[in-house]
């Protein structure tokens, strides 16, 4: 790992497919002293390193108070595997096919979800962070986000969402870097993973790049590792390479 | 102008300093037919050509309303020349200079008005565009809603919602590119413009670059009649030159 010594870890999202193989990905680490395993549905661990922690990305005081949970212990590793892109069940959302779909509240929960949430976890939880040349800072973005590398339209709020995620990231990163230089700030694009959020769209993905969770979590963890402060406020693919704004 | 011929424009946010400046700037052409000024607060004209419609960006109904009163005759030009930066009043709202600022209000209403809103604009108003190379629909953007251009940092819900909606319009012009081929959809940079929007933000602005509204919309008139269908999706500051995303 980046440097020596042991790890605290905080997982947001903890819950979802790309959030549980994190915290499985570190806790097969030795060099782990405590992963806070922050979701909605909070869960028994196992393991007593790891600590579960109430949070709702749609319910900024539960943000505020899982930071503050956390606030003894400066963490080493942030990454928030949160997002919507669809939703089955009472209040289904699908990602819009054409500008006809686009919707206002559609729109509204998207971002909600995507951006808002993320917001106030940069803002709640970048204080957190040690230090140290081992401090970095991981949300989840997509490759749909990046606005020169759209080619194919569609998926207007996901997109959306995303994009403003990733100036929320490069922001975040300008005003950190004054305070402590050598935290990094980025987003990660985690590839097609086999998920409950790519289920519907796996049809065109290649077989080798349609990614277990836990594929997924360690080449993105090797990213988190590799990262040096000039790249803070970037969007990294799971394979090490930008992607651009 | 682009096209000879007798115009028809759509411009939203007609009572805005800038959208004020746009009516103005085109009234003043012989070579216009109708000039559909859309505002929340609409207003008695001196001509004739000139037609108020009630839209309220905040309103997704007020969209469809007011697109639906339109639909008789097709736009060569759509401009939606608005945007919340700050608010004075019972509700105020102040950009945000630092982390601790963010909060999911603000967030959310800067969102609703920067990229909800424009959001519905294009899906609403984009079908009223003529197919013809004449067709051209412009919306504010602002050079700090470059993600690679961003130094400053701050300003977290107003960066974001004009990246979100950077993406949108790059999203739109794919897709209206299918159908309309010579539609060109462009997002704009106005420049600092003496407006009530930038007041409290001119300090540091050298005095020739602080644009008169009047100033700033002819600018923009001019980027907007000089666009071709290979830029729709991008976004132009006031003197041409693309903003990058």
């Amino acid at each position: 790992m980046k440097n020596s010594g042991i790890k605290n870890i905080a997982i947001i999202g903890a819950s979802g497919a790309i959030g549980r193989a994190f915290v499985e990905h570190y806790a097969a680490s030795e060099e782990i002293g405590c992963i806070y395993a922050c979701s909605r549905s909070p869960h028994e661990y196992n393991d007593s390193r790891i600590i579960s922690i109430d949070l709702d990305l749609e319910q900024p005081d539960s943000i505020e108070t899982a930071a503050a949970q956390i606030k003894a212990r400066s963490l080493d590793i942030i990454i928030a595997a949160t997002g919507i892109l669809h939703a089955d069940g009472d209040n289904p959302l699908q990602p819009e096919k054409s500008l006809r779909d686009i919707n206002a509240e559609q729109l509204q929960r998207v971002l909600a979800v995507n951006t808002i949430g993320p917001a106030l976890l940069l803002r709640h939880f970048l204080p957190l962070l040690k230090k140290d040349s081992s401090a970095v800072f991981g949300l989840l973005s997509a490759r749909v986000g990046s606005i020169s590398d759209n080619r194919l339209g569609g998926w207007y709020s996901y997109r959306a969402s995303k994009a403003a995620l990733n100036m929320l990231i490069k922001t975040a990163a300008i005003e950190t870097r004054r305070t402590n230089k050598q935290a990094v700030i980025i987003g990660l694009h985690p590839g097609t993973v086999d998920s409950q959020l790519s289920k519907p769209f796996q049809a065109r993905v290649p077989e080798n790049k349609l990614f277990s969770a836990a594929q997924s979590a360690a080449y993105m963890a090797g990213v988190l590792d590799s990262v040096e402060a000039g790249d803070s406020g970037k969007c990294f693919a799971w394979d090490g390479k930008e992607v651009p704004a």
